[in-house]
């Protein structure tokens, strides 16, 4: 880093590399003003250089030729805001090993390679800072890495991908289905062409990934993680859950256990009267279990064009602000020192304990219910609450819907199998989980 | 610092300094994976040699002696977490003079002697850290020194006083008097004694004053805050605001307005459905808005032992993290550099431009509401909300509830005099401010 300014490459110029460009140059003064240093965009590198002119006008000359860029020695920081987990990867490795720092906002990206990422980073003496990577513009990597470092954190529950939340606020709102909702949010641009990534838990899985290994100090491991969506969510069971005082959030959820990590994302069932399950429409809320702190919530825009280039660009302060005082970096990339990283091993899901919300399409019959709660107590799984609905007028068959206490859910998928097997059970077993998230 | 070890003196032993020696005791292997290095205890200071043994029993032995301790050059760090302002000046100034970090709880302190102390700081080359200072154990200090750097912020805005927010609650839920709930608290030990601090707004204003200056960049001004308590405030307005859509939270505000700094603590009407209208019972949440991430917000425990000892301990973390890399410190105490602070004015509270809720008790008498509004109309002050109630049972007077679109302050204040000048208004005009806080 030169005296006084700190040169920076935006490589990608899509949603988030626009937002970090016209900030860096709104904000200019004041992010001097607290950075102690000027940040100057010296490359953008991009693909399409038409599109890009178009966008640029004449302030800016951008190039299509990344390894330039990464050779230039006035180079300080690489910003991978390219996306993707091929061409991205490699730009990122040609980078840190060429003795630049990078910023990236690329979750995919480190939850399927960031022990390698970080590892190389560390290996160059560089940091490769994510706080864009999880919940946009909320400071959650910097919560929980720098902000919590006195706590064992107990779990981190949130919700991390605001197409889906955006999907279950209608759904909830107005009584809809999935996929009569998916479409008004793709038509609204709230959800992609192939919403694959979002509505089957992958993106929030890949955010809980690297949240996990934060909290507890463990390797990335996203394989490990258990992923549902909410594509097969049904209506009724938004309404049942309201109707028990719950709302159903995707939540994605790292959560310390006697034998483990849990690593899961999946519908989950959440007190009405919790903050998070009053958080709406497409924004982001990630909620933290310290054992010192208690509990506490960070809320925000989690996608989007400036709210990620607000992280983008708090990470380059972080660096400014380092760089000029003489080092390179004093906070490990994983939140614990590299040599700390604890082994636990990350659970299955049939080894994860939680509580359950089970509903049943059953035959109208007298024993049925005889029958159910029966194999429940020979699984050990105990009830919290039940209710039957009444059967509708000219129908001989109705719901059974019921929350369980805490069980391990190897035994519960167990005892679901057993209640299928029953003549009277006509459907197969909804099963969703539930957190209480006590504040 | 001596290679593997943080050597710190705690200078207190009250509910923050017992909270922060166990915490560090607890934990220490976790904080040390993060911090890269132990972080030992070494003096504990205290008035009272006798209750303080009973609390650490044999495993440590305090001193009376709190220069000895600064003199020590095997103590790298000295946490303030006795309390006051005059004591605690006298120990911070020392201290930081002789060259040790500082962290500290203590935003009295800081409200009041905080420009003198960070430049004492500055002078020495040393750090004097303040997380614990507002709203405990949520990391907001640097969420808005660190986290939110890209951004002009426009507003912060939070609950950052339980006792007070506790009091509201209880107030709203059960249509119960200030006076009835505030002994409550007291029996509960949620408010103190004397109260004077918490339920006239003083240490809202504190805290608020911080925020606002690292929000702004501008120096501490604690004696231009505007600070209103919610010892006068009545249930009815309560009822009347909740049947209008709001909810009532004391709110310290810190706000860029056109002209200047808004800084101001006062009951504040918030809309029902936003997050923060929903925080009860004795718990904080700081909103903060910027330019490039729109609204986000912090929530969590603002006071007790481990709660704001998580955040001292936090403190101490950065600081051996930073050490161990052989840097003193990169972040700038107050979010800018000390050489760009703004002198932006901070703004009398007639010239803060907001929302008003009025209550008039008037006579039930034709022409009144005619009166009223002509002399409102004739300030300039638009309404966008009235309600008249009808008179009850033999009575001849009744309440007009009114909001006001945006006026300045002064401008409402001169409308009140007037009308409190009609013969048929019969009481003093209630006066509130309210706040939309938009996502």
């Amino acid at each position: 880093m030169s005296s006084k300014v700190l040169n920076v490459a935006i490589v990608g110029l899509g949603t988030v590399g626009r937002g970090t460009y016209n900030v860096l140059n709104r904000n200019a003064q004041e992010i001097a003003r607290r950075a102690g240093c000027e940040i100057q965009v010296k490359a953008v590198v991009v693909r399409n250089l038409i599109t890009a002119q178009e966008f640029l006008q004449n302030s800016f000359q951008p190039t299509t030729d990344v390894d330039t860029v990464i050779a230039d020695p006035n180079i300080d920081v690489v910003i991978e805001v390219m996306g993707g987990t091929t061409v991205a990867k490699q730009v990122v490795l040609k980078a840190l090993s060429a003795g630049k720092h990078v910023v990236t906002a690329n979750k995919a990206l480190l939850a399927l390679h960031g022990n390698e990422l970080f590892e190389t980073a560390r290996k160059h003496g560089v940091a490769l800072a994510f706080e864009a990577a999880v919940a946009g513009g909320i400071p959650i990597i910097k919560a929980l890495r720098e902000g919590l470092t006195a706590n064992q954190v107990q779990w981190v529950a949130g919700i991390i991908n605001g197409t889906t939340n955006f999907i279950l606020s209608e759904m909830r709102s107005r009584g809809a289905s999935f996929h009569e909702v998916l479409k008004e949010a793709q038509a609204l641009g709230y959800a992609e062409a192939d919403p694959t990534f979002d509505v089957e838990g992958i993106d929030a899985a890949h955010k809980a990934t690297i949240l996990a290994s934060i909290a507890f100090g463990v390797p990335i491991q996203f394989d490990k993680a258990y992923v549902e969506g909410i594509s097969q969510l049904q209506p009724e069971d938004i309404r049942y859950a309201e109707q028990l005082g719950y709302r159903i959030k995707l939540l994605g959820i790292a959560k310390r256990a006697a034998r483990g990590i849990e690593l899961r994302v999946h519908p989950t069932l959440v007190p009405t009267k919790r903050l998070i399950a009053n958080v709406e429409g497409a924004m982001n809320a990630v909620m933290v279990r310290g054992d010192a702190v208690g509990t506490t919530l960070y809320y925000g825009k989690g996608a989007g064009s400036e709210p990620t280039a607000s992280a983008v660009i708090a990470d380059l302060v972080d660096l400014a602000r380092l760089l000029s005082s003489g080092t390179k970096g004093s906070v490990p990339a994983l939140a614990f020192q590299h040599d700390s990283l604890s082994s636990a091993r990350i659970l299955s899901i049939d080894e994860v304990q939680t509580c359950h919300y089970l509903r049943m399409r059953v035959a109208d019959e007298p024993g049925v219910l005889a029958d159910i709660t029966r194999v429940l107590a020979d699984g050990g799984i105990s009830i919290d609450a039940l209710f039957q609905k009444e059967a509708e007028d000219g129908q001989n068959q109705t719901d059974i819907i019921m929350l369980t206490h805490e069980a391990l859910e190897g035994a519960v998928r167990s005892a679901i199998q057993r209640i299928e097997g029953l003549p009277t059970v006509l459907n197969k077993v909804i099963l969703l989980r539930l957190e209480q998230l006590q504040d």
